[in-house]
């Protein structure tokens, strides 16, 4: 649509700094299916992330097999950065913590010692589905999507829908930003500067802070 | 369809006056794809509001990035008046509020200090979906309006669908009052409305307050 | 169908009488879009319920505005019962009750000393959808219908579905009686009685009552 | 499908008898409309069950106006089943049973002091639905799917869908198994054995009782 | 898709081997329509289990009637390893368990002294559903993916969905891995793996365990 101008102030524009970022602690969660346009989404996301100020090392980048388990894998993702958030306050109360029973020696937040250890504080959900030539793609697509919704609700943590649901792997691959021309655009940017401004949001309206006076940008 | 006359005194009008307006306060939170007509559409919901006789300063207008963050978005802000509710009780009490710690200068309600700092009696969740060419717009919008149904259901604040669901731009435009002609229509003036009377109603029923004697109009 | 004839007894015909109807209380929330529909169809419902014995003083007849509105609607009139209900018991225990204050004078069931003040026993939400050229009607029917089967699972109280979801508007107007002809019908004299059979029906299972012998017909 | 042979012996068949369904208690509860399908449905049921070794008078089968008030009947009858339960504890401490008060003639479990008292093990809720002219089918087919899903996992008691969702008439016959030919089969059978499995399968796993070793089966 | 190369990392390959495969227990439950695909879906899932590292008699198979009643079914087996494994602690200090009491002589853990009585770690809910002439399919599909999502969501348990949804019965054979040509692969195979992945994650996500230091993968 060409914009047309207004008479009226109208909308803020999208958020242009994030004054929270470099402290902020995001997670993201894949599905690994039609792998050449999810590795391009993910770095979307991450360099999105990195260029708003949030830390490389506090964007955590996990993968389960495909979209259906998106959900259970955001939702369990959410649950581990609490439980490490908590354990952290073992730590000061000078705990010995269970947690590093049987670590995996690649799958330990330990060994980075500058990583947040805070809680999410919002995930991206990564998937790429293409319609088939059965029903498998309406089923999951719907089940994903509405799984995901709960778990953003249920939690309080926003979780921002990094899933296509394409008809053709064109599709696909344009909105992973793969090859050339007008309809080319990697949507995993998108995904990476929506998730640090709910991020920012969400922090700011837990702690009762609203935009003031927003009412007269349309008077 | 052309009204028939009824032998019976049938439905009241909409309320025709809003008698708490000026003590409501109320939230909109939209999204920001689409401008063109998400713009007008919070401006027909602000004017709605203001000519019911709600108070500009206790409109607050909040924005997400898309529809898909809408659900979340609205269930945070209701949580965040419910926050500042408390914590006006608190500083009766003559506590030192924690809130105003790392305050922005642009998102802080005591930037006015006539506004209220109420829980929010109801929100507006404002966003326009268009079809493309991918299956996104249905799962957007399934899960759109399933998100936000849920959170007005869990939390018992009314929430008003804005949400345009439409096939083609000219369909948008026109719902959202741009242009000329018998189809052109802003309903985000019946949104705001609808705001207000949910609002009243709500609170009404809230207190055992029921319309009597409705029954006799259909005998 | 023609009905055919059975060598065992089969199910029972619809209840023919309703022993405790007098004493039900019942709400009905309507939306207020195709009034002309909506206006009938209200009426249909309130002359069963008078018909089937429950008083007119007792049917509690509310509106929102469309029927998004319609599952809070009806979740906040079933609180309001509940909260009349429990302050008759604060009357009774010599306690001043607070929710006279800024009583409405048109919104009060003060007005009339014989209505019940009881919990609803079951409530009617009716609304009136036709097929427009955008997807507003599928996602307001999915998520109304969807958000008032969650409202009567939540509450416990029977809500009957008065939702049309008509293609046109003529059938809208032959489901809601207006016209002459075959196949037109009020759809409300059968939501009306539904309410009724419902109520008295949740009302024994709470009380653990079941229908003894009913597998003998089928022998 | 032509069943092919296996080189690893596969699944168990159904279960060809039910040691348990003589204390078994299975609650049926059906739509009225439709009723020359409703009927054999219930009696094929109701036969499916005695033929399982579940006792007559232990089938409780009550009936609601439509399929959208499955979802409420069938938890309410849950609902019922477990407060005679209850009451039954109280009986054997010499308590004064109130739920005597008020009791219909016609609706007492008392009439038979056979028949079970205990919460029910299973509810088959059967309703017949044919596509009309206006999207009511869908919303209500959709909505009552929903909500008897949502009773079976709410309650941890098992709830057969009994519901055909049939486009014409002579397909829901059919599968009423009314008429003759290959394509005549009564469901109710397969609804009321289902019932005596999963009765049975949900008494056995909450007792923690898993089938041991089934896996060499597909070695 | 041709896989393009990158100038980055990407993302991590599928797991190629899981640690704790030994130790885990995982359930699976199908449904018996249309066995003919069940069978070998059902078989490849217990293979690459046992490929992964998963014992034998660490697998519990279970079966339900049709594919509607896997979400329940799947959450009272879930429920059924939470007893077991409380019941262990209970053996643990002496007490005399109850729920040895009527077991089946075919339906009890005990008959393998070496089997895990642990809560399960994951469980695979399989079904093979075909489109027929009714609406049948769209609801029972519909359902059994939301009633299933939910149950992992409810329990933190991951559930894979190893449900065929079907427009031809070639289509659920060349799925099942039934026959020969270049479209046939045995999903269940995936579903076998998807679970061991997502057992073992979730186990490490609960522990607070997360990935570090993967998003420098995408620099």
């Amino acid at each position: 649509m060409s914009a047309p101008t207004y008479a009226f102030k109208g909308p803020s524009a999208p958020p242009s700094s994030f004054p929270t970022a470099s402290s902020l602690r995001i997670g993201i969660v894949h599905a690994r299916w039609n792998t050449e346009c999810i590795a391009p989404l993910v770095k979307g996301a991450v360099q999105a992330m990195k260029k708003a100020g949030v830390k490389e090392e506090n964007i955590v980048v996990e993968s389960v097999p495909g979209s259906w388990e998106l959900p259970a894998g955001t939702q369990r993702l959410i649950t581990a950065g609490q439980v490490q958030a908590s354990s952290n306050v073992d730590d000061l109360m000078g705990a010995t913590s269970l947690l590093d029973d049987g670590g995996n020696a690649d799958a330990s937040s330990q060994s980075s010692s500058k990583a947040s250890r805070a809680a999410f504080d919002a995930v991206i959900s990564i998937g790429v589905l293409i319609k088939g030539s059965t029903m498998h793609f309406e089923y999951i697509a719907q089940s994903c999507c509405e799984g995901l919704m709960r778990v953003g609700l249920d939690t309080g943590t926003p979780v921002i829908l990094g899933v296509l649901t394409c008809l053709t792997e064109e599709q696909a691959l344009q909105r992973s930003g793969v090859g050339e021309g007008a309809g080319v655009h990697n949507h995993g940017e998108d995904w990476g500067t929506a998730a640090v401004e709910m991020a920012e949001k969400c922090n700011r309206w837990g702690k009762g802070k609203v935009e003031a006076g927003g009412a007269k940008n349309y008077a």
